[in-house]
């Protein structure tokens, strides 16, 4: 059995019955049960879109029918909606390192990062840069841009990026940094940040520490509280499995709370929201970053999932998702050496998060190829295929099996088919 | 029977009978059984939040069961999950006079203002007052106060409300003015502007016509096209019975879709969301206005209503909503003489949406009482209580006892039971 702080191969003798020996080994192995996968199947993609658990059908159509149909508007009171996003982020809270209070959901989290971008450089009204990475999830950057673009004016905001080969975090924190935007877990190569030291240095420099915990929340352990962060956001359909689209959360620390003066000022966030007054006040706490209505059918989803999580030790789930990894690139390296393929994602296992990349010139094509032999991954241009490894329904016979079809479509070279060269507007 | 452009109260002979012999002479009574509505209840808060469409369950379990559960990461391409912001757009474009590529969905209400009136304000750069009504339902205001402290700088952005008693638009119009933001229906009282001619007025002081249709998509006729409007927003969830939370959306005129430079950048709406760019380049066209990933499966249930509205005939719609609400007015005018309640909302019905508003100075436990006899409606401080009137699901007889209900409640004084005293968080 692999060690989870191995960063060796593996052994070379491991075969499938060794995975399946591991698996019943595992004691994650009880909540595949607890999804519904399509049969065939091998999902290495629920780092883009977790699975669907069982209990979700029958929660939403029970809001549906009874909080919606029956109790209509009675349900803004009768139901909790009204308190929803906040009483939810409670939910999320345990697996971020959050206290209770802290956390609220958003809409989508582009929209949540401005609303937590904003508050974050309000509070350092005397600096006039934002650090993001230049391998952000592009959103993030985006994101960046529009509150540049926003808060025009004497001293515009300056947006540096760190970069690979360019200047280092540590080049960029001048007295002038008032925010500092990174990503926990890379979305391309799966590579880990280490949250507590990197804020520490943030906060050295005197600047605000954001983490985009998209690619980490659900995949690794993270402890915002004990690493003394400042604000957060997060996905709530990757490795959480609330469903295409459920609600980002956002969290920030409750010191910041009272003074924290968010983006988008909308009456969900109001101190009295059904007084309806013309001016605006912020709900005192995490409550004043929350904008308007709700969409509750798709929290709806989202709280079935967290069922699930409350049952959960995310230690047993690191412990996994890194035996999960390792194997894979174990794998890789025993079966694929023959191919031009590269293993871009960190072996050390503190620097990695739940996923794996591997490059490959003509990823797009031989990912398609995999997906058609029903190994589903993803591509992220220009040519890195992505494997997410999700221990609570991913099991290592699994493993064995995708890097078994790969194995075969690069051998076959039946990815060079012209119908898989085409490349889709969405991959 | 009333006839539709009457503002006399009506017959004073109407009784039950009639009512019902209005329904069954009603063209759109067939679709009643398209709702699953709860027995003994007469639903009037369709205004707030609509009734479940029969079909909607089944669609969205659906949608969890087959393009998340099976489909998963795969749906994106092929369920056109990317594609939906915009296609179920052009499903309520028809609804509100748009073309083709014009609406896009939104996440909340208020966060499709913030994109909407910034971008609006962005075309009047050399303008920086902002025109409002102290009435509008207040988010729209408070949206105005965030995107006028996010535009800080040379010259801040100043916001002039229009009052009752105060000054009117035509006073506040000044060559400084760079947006108004009016609301079609009043959220309390039911009073409709002529968006025509409001819309003309404001493009002959130089500034952007914004609308905010909450309270009339699917209550009255609407076409922005004609009217010559710039942009709009729109809640899906109260007459378009989308589910609670569904999506908002957003409008904007083709002839701005290119200068426009909405407030939120994220990558849903760049030009080509899949290459990962760092750099921000919006999409063609009204994609622009989009943020991040939409809530699919709120959105889900918004499609499923939707199909009904593909086969309504507005102008019947229209026509019976009159007929309900001056039914209405005319019974409380006949049958509540003898209590402290006033008729708010117009009666002239050009000025008139598909609401009816009635002032009593306890009208929150006035409300409170006739709930629990089972004609829901609501209240908004200080003294409204607000009746909404929803012409696919609301019959005349409905109407008779509602009224019949509320001269019960008012008779017994049962409201004045301390149980209905209490005023809960959320009403």
């Amino acid at each position: 059995m692999l060690h989870p702080d191995s960063t060796a191969p593996g052994p070379t003798t491991i075969d499938r019955a060794t995975c399946e020996s591991l698996d019943a080994a595992d004691p994650l192995a009880p909540f595949r049960e607890r999804f519904d996968l399509p049969d065939g199947i091998v999902y290495l993609d629920g780092n883009s879109l977790g699975a669907l658990p069982r209990a979700t059908r029958a929660h939403v159509d029970r809001v549906i029918a009874e909080e919606w149909g029956i109790g209509l508007i009675r349900s803004w009171n009768d139901a909790g909606w009204f308190a929803k996003p906040q009483s939810v982020g409670d939910r999320i809270a345990p697996l971020i390192g959050a206290a209770e209070g802290e956390v609220v959901l958003g809409d989508s989290t582009s929209g949540s990062l401005f609303q937590v971008v904003t508050a974050a450089a309000r509070l350092r009204p005397d600096r006039n840069v934002i650090v993001a990475e230049h391998g952000s999830f592009p959103t993030d950057l985006y994101v960046i841009e529009a509150v540049q673009s926003m808060a025009g004016g004497a001293t515009p905001l300056e947006r540096r990026l760190v970069r690979d080969g360019g200047p280092a975090l540590d080049e960029l924190l001048g007295d002038d940094v008032a925010v500092v935007v990174l990503t926990h877990v890379d979305y391309r190569t799966g590579r880990m940040h280490d949250l507590a030291e990197v804020t520490a240095r943030v906060h050295e420099a005197g600047a605000i520490m954001v983490w985009d915990l998209c690619h980490s929340v659900g995949a690794v352990p993270i402890d915002l509280g004990a690493a003394g962060a400042d604000f957060a956001v997060g996905c709530t359909y990757k490795y959480l499995n609330g469903g295409p689209g459920s609600p980002s959360f956002m969290w920030a620390a409750s010191r910041h709370h009272e003074a924290a003066r968010p983006a988008v000022t909308g009456w969900h966030g109001h101190a009295r929201p059904f007084d309806f007054e013309i001016g605006y006040e912020p709900m005192s706490g995490i409550g004043r970053f929350r904008v308007g209505t709700p969409q509750l059918l798709s929290l709806a989803a989202l709280e079935a999932s967290l069922d699930i999580w409350a049952e959960v030790d995310m230690s047993l789930v690191r412990e996994k998702s890194l035996r999960l990894t390792e194997l894979f690139m174990a794998l890789v390296d025993r079966r694929l050496g023959a191919w031009p393929i590269e293993v871009v994602t960190p072996r050390r296992s503190t620097r990695r998060g739940s996923q794996v990349a591997l490059r490959h010139e003509d990823g797009y094509a031989v990912m398609q190829a995999l997906i058609e032999r029903g190994v589903i991954g993803d591509f992220r241009a220009p040519d890195l295929m992505r494997f997410g490894f999700t221990p609570l329904y991913v099991t290592h016979a699994d493993v064995w099996d995708a890097v078994e079809s790969l194995h075969d479509v690069l051998e076959s070279e039946v990815w060079r088919e012209p119908r898989f060269a085409h490349r889709s507007a969405v991959t």
